[in-house]
């Protein structure tokens, strides 16, 4: 199997052969059909994978080639996704109260074990999701944390249908937050930098767009009855900030992002009208298969460009860069 | 009647007599039996009430002296408490949701009008609450600022009976957020400086105590699973901010005061475990009587230090020095 | 002005001209130009009225003729409608509580004060919620009861975007329930009777279509996953009854209507499961607002037949005659 | 080792010799030193295990003995309880949205395997809780299952400290119920037939009793300002149901336990006012170890008759005949 493995802390995307894992109980190795590029692949070349060499990649969409002991609820070619979820241990207080994603020894793919850029990724049963008919491997793939993530978010997010809810950022998360949004039955805004990104937002579902490099975003969330959510896509602590006050009272700030800077706001924006400043992290695998179910039925789509897989480094140079439009996806053949 | 009021912005403490008020439509007069000092009383010298002279003071007791037109819930000689919340306007989003305490036109006693440093206080029916047998007016009077804020935030808090629940600070919040959390069925953490008030928080109902002079707070908190909330009763951002770590996954950190500096907090910390910071507004008069309710029921009591109306000054000064155990109450007679 | 009334119970409808009204204090007139019909109309003829005659009608869309002394928040000229709330009373414990709509003395607009059969209803100023731009009168007129009550129930019912939700019953209630349900980002199920009611419910928006005439309803809900929530827009309780076994765990069914019989439930379908059975009271004002506006934004709009004012007997006849399709609404020159 | 066993439907205990088991992958051998007599162990009697012979008992106290291959987090000698609660099997939909006392596979102790009417019981060890220092094996053992059970159902309630919440039924669950509810800060209302045990509910902790062979319950808990959660600790389903009317607007009534007949409750009843009937199941492993930790931390113990294991037949005839004060319990040398 080809693998495109980073081999220490700051080196380059390499690609080797290697032979195909063992299977050990509880396992299921998947053939990967296409895989998500995240800037969070990084990572692993930032010195933030468990050991080395490793293969990034945690937006997995393939089917399952073959089960490890034990493994009763997947089945030789079931379609299958893997994300960042990869897996958890069952036995620390947050797995026994049954929230895995915040389990305390949480397995991440391509960081704790090798993730997508493969032929094949060989993955804990528990952190398998199946994909519906209706969405191709390469739709799929970015559903499973790009997705996730905002969908998730965005659910357990306390906002009702017909609340005003702003997605702050339109790249890769936010052009997926839009979309769910819209289909949830929100009042959808789309904050984005520039006005020539309007129509786009529009066409994802937005009724409402704000050109944060000229209007006052907290203003304008007001104008139109305070927000009850904002679902922060950006890294930007400040851009985040400055729409606390643009909350309706009880609304909340959901960061899904982490920003190098800490994250800074007025005590007195969120006593005053009790509002929240809520991170949220991800999804479990059941939560990615609520997503890709959803997009499935709601219509939703990542929009992608696609590299070969033994493009990965090119592709993930085009993430970087900010120019993709709006996700990067290998396709393995 | 005799009032201690502020003149203009800056201006000291000044007693004066005045004629009783006529009872307008939709008001009720208190004959007030007791008023708390509350920190807060400075922010009518500091240039914040809406206009002057102005009398300070919202944690009112007293019983009702006459009502005005159209008022047919309260009836002459009951006892009733007044508190921060002073009435609100009903027609507004927030109102008209049920949301009073987040009313867009909310009266606060003691700015918007004239508060309980008086014989009399004249204040819209709905700002009132019933005081329970069992509660002397003294004991009533800061159960009505410092008693609502911190039973309300702990109740709204989502935590659960048998949850470890942290009150940073023991001051006259902190205090009676030891013995709520503890009567409320958390397994209740203080935290304070010093190790000398360790006896005292435990006489009040905490279960453990961390001194966060010498501990690290966040670490302690682990040891102990992690607070699913920590209430914070003081204005010391940084203090606020250290503890996040220690909260559990889905924790939450409540923000029940207004520092000058602003709150900053490591998205990491809030995106990894999902956790939150959430502002919360005091409450509504209903929520009042519903601490009086519980405090009657349940023996929580503020310990409190009076001073005769006449000696609003001194009470006031001595409530900012910070050394007056805990609370301050103005006795009228 | 015109007025169909009811002058004792049991009494058929009369059209009656009578004087305008004087507008008291804290009420509004509002010049009716649209007044749905529902079932519930029959009971101002039932004795259920609090005098008599009564004008029926809680289903209103009109504009504001005048105001009333101290009503600020409303304007001659503007639109608003009027629905099943009409107007709480601010001082008892669920008012206190801001749950209007379980006001101790809540009125009822139609059968607690003359309703919407006429030319001109008088109404509590807290009674009304503005008509967006995008809503004609007609179709803005059933939303106020009709819709609302789906609207909120749904909204209020716990079930997250992509959860399974089925809609028992599809007429009157059952028509908005799916619109909603679907726009809401629901995977919708509607159940009714007869196979020939399938391809209208598709149109509505259900994603799928239970014939209960022929089907074991509560294991074509299995089938699908199980349903997060029924809502019950029928009044047969053994039809609400059986669907019970097929919510998932945590799953409920939420009540609207009042059947006549008791609503019986196996224990052992609620207890293995922790599933519940849910009342649920329309809404308030306010909630019929956010259902405006809602459906002005989402496309959902009632299927309406409409009937001139002074035909009122014969649209009442047809809408209790089940043919109706599926809301009555009296217009009004 | 010594079982008490039931060797098929109908049959009556008899104590045997047995091999003490092999322990299986992911299993945990515990060496019993306590167990409860629950009503429901006559479950295995009437035909319900799922093969025999069968060894009833699901509230289990005792101390680790061995552990089997892939168990990490029990070690020797470790003090556990097991309960009603007996494993999960991780992979249907409730348990990967981590609901396990949902499992659509749910395991119980005592019916599905051997339960605790024995030296050793060997258990999954997810079923596992651990039993904190401050209570003994034989208080530990009834908290398991009557512990638990109401424990959960009113942390899970919606109900807010300082809510009226009545306990209904003052036997095996309830004298636990009435404990918990005063001492998460709740205004506890015991229910229960006679004038005789208000003094008893009064020392168990409850503020107010009413005696339902006398009383118009729901009028008397209306009196009170309304009950928030009615906790059903009795299987008589009408008892049940006459509460409904004694609840607030949104108050809940809580059903435990499965009596033979249906549920009946008037629609009426829980329209107006938005009521819910709710029902719940017990709860999982952790809920227990929070159950356990929250009695040690509180000072809530059940009130015990104790039976040596090999008079397991008389304990139960006890237990079922309604005299034994509280929960009889096996105690095991």
């Amino acid at each position: 199997m080809r693998a495109v493995q980073i081999s220490s802390p700051g080196a380059a995307f390499e690609t080797t052969e290697r032979a195909l894992p063992e299977v050990p109980r509880g396992h299921v190795l998947v053939r990967v059909a296409a895989c998500g590029i995240c800037h969070s692949d990084g990572m692993a070349a930032a010195g933030l994978a468990s050991s080395y060499p490793r293969v990034p990649g945690h937006e997995v969409a393939g089917t399952v080639e073959s089960v490890g002991e034990g493994v009763v609820q997947w089945t030789e070619g079931q379609r299958v996704g893997v994300g960042w979820f990869g897996g958890a241990c069952f036995v620390c207080d947050s797995c026994r109260r049954g929230d895995f994603i915040s389990c305390r020894s949480l397995k991440v793919t391509g960081l704790t074990f090798d993730g997508g850029y493969a032929d094949y990724v060989l993955a804990p049963a528990d952190a398998l999701a199946a994909v519906p008919d209706g969405l191709s491997d390469a739709e799929a793939a970015p559903l499973m944390c790009a997705g996730v993530t905002t969908f998730n978010g965005l659910r357990n997010s306390g906002a009702r249908a017909g609340d005003v809810v702003a997605v702050l950022g339109l790249g890769g998360l936010g052009h997926l937050g839009v979309q769910f949004a819209s289909r949830m039955g929100f009042e959808t805004v789309a904050i984005a930098r520039g006005a020539e990104k309007e129509q786009f937002a529009r066409e994802l579902g937005a009724h409402h767009y704000i050109d944060s490099t000229t209007a006052d975003v907290a203003a304008e969330l007001r104008e139109l009855g305070g927000a009850s959510v904002v679902l922060a896509t950006v890294t930007d602590a400040h851009a985040m900030a400055v729409t606390v006050p643009g909350l309706t009272p009880r609304g909340r700030l959901v960061v899904l992002g982490v920003p190098h800077e800490p994250l800074t706001v007025s005590a007195g924006d969120i006593v005053g009208g009790s509002r929240l400043v809520a991170g949220h992290a991800s999804g479990s695998a059941k939560d990615s298969e609520d997503t890709l179910r959803f997009a499935a039925l709601t219509g939703v789509r990542p929009l992608i460009e696609t590299y070969p897989l033994e493009k990965a480094g090119d592709g993930f140079e085009r993430m970087m860069s900010g120019k993709a439009r709006f996700r990067v996806v290998l396709t393995v053949d």
